[in-house]
């Protein structure tokens, strides 16, 4: 182990990637990395690199990798297992610091040549300085390098921030991405280590802990190949900022689906919870639930959450969402206290009916017939009530759209943003899909802009509040 | 009770509506109701009426019921509390068949005059003919013709279709057409009950039993003043249409609310689910289950499904997705079995790689870059194993855009439409948003035209396979 040392500089910020088994036909993978790089706006060198030569993003492509001339930090390897030992060994010739295999076909097909063939890998880089990810990864990525995730030659990245995670799988990982676009989910960086042979989820998660850049940890994970030091990576990564795992394979199918995935050997579901739960992580259980618990930790930092104000019917038909807001809070046991008498007091005065409206949670609805500034004041005063240790507003664009109007909604949305500064209460919104699907869209990223967690339904945002909570138990 | 009789013509076929308690004004939900109404294109007469008078959309507003020169089959009524009863006389006066009450203020507030009221509102229909839904409510809906559901001056219904449903809830009646609008769920007939002081769920569930445009029956219910009678409805409606329904207020907060709602007494959770199981009834638990189970018994009718085979990576990355769809089969009892051997020779075939892709889930992703023939033929042949009842399609358009272009993307959407004819096999699919929204939108919208029955999630398909597959326990 060099923990510390610059393979991981070498893979999240290196001066220069050699991407070899490139292509100068633009539907090949080989040509995708080499076009995702420069339509991101990478900014060190990019070396394709190909037996047949060509050209690929204006770009001449090298017949080898010792033909490149400047130095080469980290190679992308896009090459068939039969070529690999090969390029090791001119990989270690040009000193290069990390290598990621996109090639698949070792271990997880259950073939003995692919075991062996990894092992004869890892005799070849021993003490070499050569470091591996993968096989059969996507490899890194760090949008503040320019840096896409996988062989993309659309190259997004979305912004920069400080979320970071390692992925078992590619799949997964890249989905991953693309939720964090569009849900301004803000990464610092993140990487696919596949089988994992050499550097492993556990160098990464080390690597985070002492990453300055890095305020939120992730993780995909299917098995290990050495559960004590996974453990011990988790215990120091909890210990210091907040982790998110999800682990697949927990059922007897996923179990076997993971066994030919990245050939993990998965232990059964409760020993892992019982370990991420003694470590200190939050275990998701599904990508939704991982990408809502980083959302959250993002937005919110660390909340710690018990009791939870409900506001709904910002334009009509509060009720029933009060109800079932209630059962999603309630199963995933935030309790949903009664309002102080000052604040009951203060509602009937502005929404002038007794009954529901003085509950938590509060159906605003009478208000927002009395005008826009009844409705935001009303809002305003149970969000300040101090009963509650976060509010959670359930907002409906189509519902919206239809009773108030689109000028109105925008107006409505444009109070949230401002409102959790105001009353110094975290906030989060739930904002279902529906018809008005490019408005809602809007609605979302302004308010995401504003740092305001957004959940597409209650049990959603109930759940990813209860599990953050958890840190505090 | 005068079961069969013409109210519910009157409610969702009306000849004739009077809109009382209509305004000039645009922004007052007297006047979306006419608004609404017009938009949608309805094509019998509608009369405002508002002591006021004026005009709206074009429509002169009587100044009284009485004064209205045709005969009123329908009245929606959006007047305070205390000018209810003097409408109720002149609406027997006028032979109007049922009476939907916009107004609230009633039992649910849980003041004394509310309840009295309701008593004095009984009193005086009782042996006129004249029924009333509400009060409390946002009244009936009927795409066919053209009744648009509550005061929404855009009068969207969607295409008109087989599922009809009761809310005791107006906001999530609301949300549950905007819901089908966005994913093509048709609906034929939907109310909206409120307090349901006289027309309640049961009378409208026995309505839909013998509403032969009627095929799925789905509700929202918070509480039953009379339990027997319900049961006994929906053992009724079960025997012959496949039923969904949720029940608000499962939790004890959520029961607080539901008594401030619609003044329902919530019985016991487990008590509901044991009736709702004896009667024959798909439980649902959540908004989103409900309009996935109507929207999945639209589509496929109700399936008997045990055993799935599960296809991912269309583009790439489909390893982790087979981990964690496996996951989530299992997690709602649903089998993901291995192939036949003929189904894994063909494979091998096709796709020339031993290992993951031989199992299922199967990981497709190796088939994709041999070109789009071979990836549909390997889709095809897991489609036809004879193992499974059902086959789930993960796709990703966020992925297939990076790694396969928009115009693959469409051509494998294309040959999904004609694959459940191909192979006789019914199917899902799940298609995750993300970042290319716009596309996923065109891809879904492509899929349910097909007949296709589309999930956000691997864990949202699952659920519902599993609850519709309850009907045949």
């Amino acid at each position: 182990m060099r923990e510390g040392s610059s393979e991981f500089e070498a893979t999240f910020h290196p001066k220069s990637i050699a991407v070899v088994g490139a292509s100068s036909d633009e539907r090949k993978s080989g040509a995708k990395w080499v076009l995702g790089l420069k339509a991101a706006g990478y900014e060190g060198a990019v070396y394709p690199v190909s037996a047949g030569g060509g050209s690929i993003a204006g770009l001449d492509i090298f017949t080898s990798l010792s033909s490149v001339p400047g130095d080469v930090e980290c190679v992308i390897a896009s090459i068939p297992a039969r070529s690999v030992l090969q390029l090791l060994d001119e990989c270690i010739a040009k000193r290069v610091r990390v290598v990621q295999f996109f090639t698949a076909g070792f271990s997880e097909t259950g073939s003995t040549e692919g075991e062996s063939l990894e092992r004869e890998i890892l005799k070849r880089v021993s003490n070499s300085g050569l470091r591996i990810i993968g096989p059969n990864c996507i490899g890194s990525f760090c949008p503040q390098c320019h840096i896409p995730l996988g062989p993309s030659s659309l190259g997004r990245t979305g912004l920069a921030g400080h979320v970071s995670f390692v992925s078992q799988s590619g799949g997964i990982a890249a989905k991953l991405v693309e939720y964090g676009i569009a849900r301004q989910i803000r990464f610092s960086k993140g990487v696919s280590v596949g089988n994992s042979i050499d550097l492993d989820a556990s160098d990464f998660i080390r690597y985070f802990v002492h990453d300055e850049a890095t305020h939120v940890i992730g993780a995909y994970l299917e098995g290990t190949r050495d559960g004590r030091r996974l453990f011990a990576s988790l215990r120091q990564a909890c210990a210091v900022k907040p982790t998110v795992i999800w682990k697949g394979g927990r059922t007897e199918a996923g179990a076997e689906a993971a066994m030919s995935h990245t050939g993990s050997l998965a232990s059964s579901a409760p020993v892992w919870s019982a370990m991420l739960q003694q470590a200190g992580a939050i275990e998701a259980r599904s990508l939704e639930e991982l990408a809502d618990c980083l959302l959250l930790l993002q937005q919110l930092g660390p909340v710690h959450v018990r009791k939870v104000a409900i506001v709904g019917g910002l334009a009509d038909g509060g009720g029933g969402i009060s109800v079932s807001g209630s059962d999603a809070c309630n199963d995933n046991a935030l309790a949903v206290p009664p309002l102080e008498s000052t604040t009951r007091e203060r509602l009937l005065d502005l929404i002038g009916e007794v009954g529901s409206i003085l509950r938590n949670p509060v159906d605003v609805s009478p208000a927002q017939f009395r005008g826009l500034e009844t409705l935001f004041e009303a809002i305003r005063v149970v969000a300040s009530d101090a009963s509650s240790d976060l509010v959670i507003v359930q907002e409906d664009v189509d519902i919206m759209h239809s009773f108030l109007g689109i000028a109105e909604t925008r107006e409505v949305n444009e109070f949230l943003t401002r409102l959790p500064r105001e009353t110094e209460k975290p906030m989060a919104v739930v904002l279902p899909g529906g018809a008005a699907e490019l408005h809602r869209v809007e609605v979302e990223n302004q308010l995401l802009a504003a740092g305001i967690p957004v959940f597409p339904a209650m049990s959603r945002a109930a759940r990813a509040i209860a599990l953050v909570s958890q840190l505090h138990a």
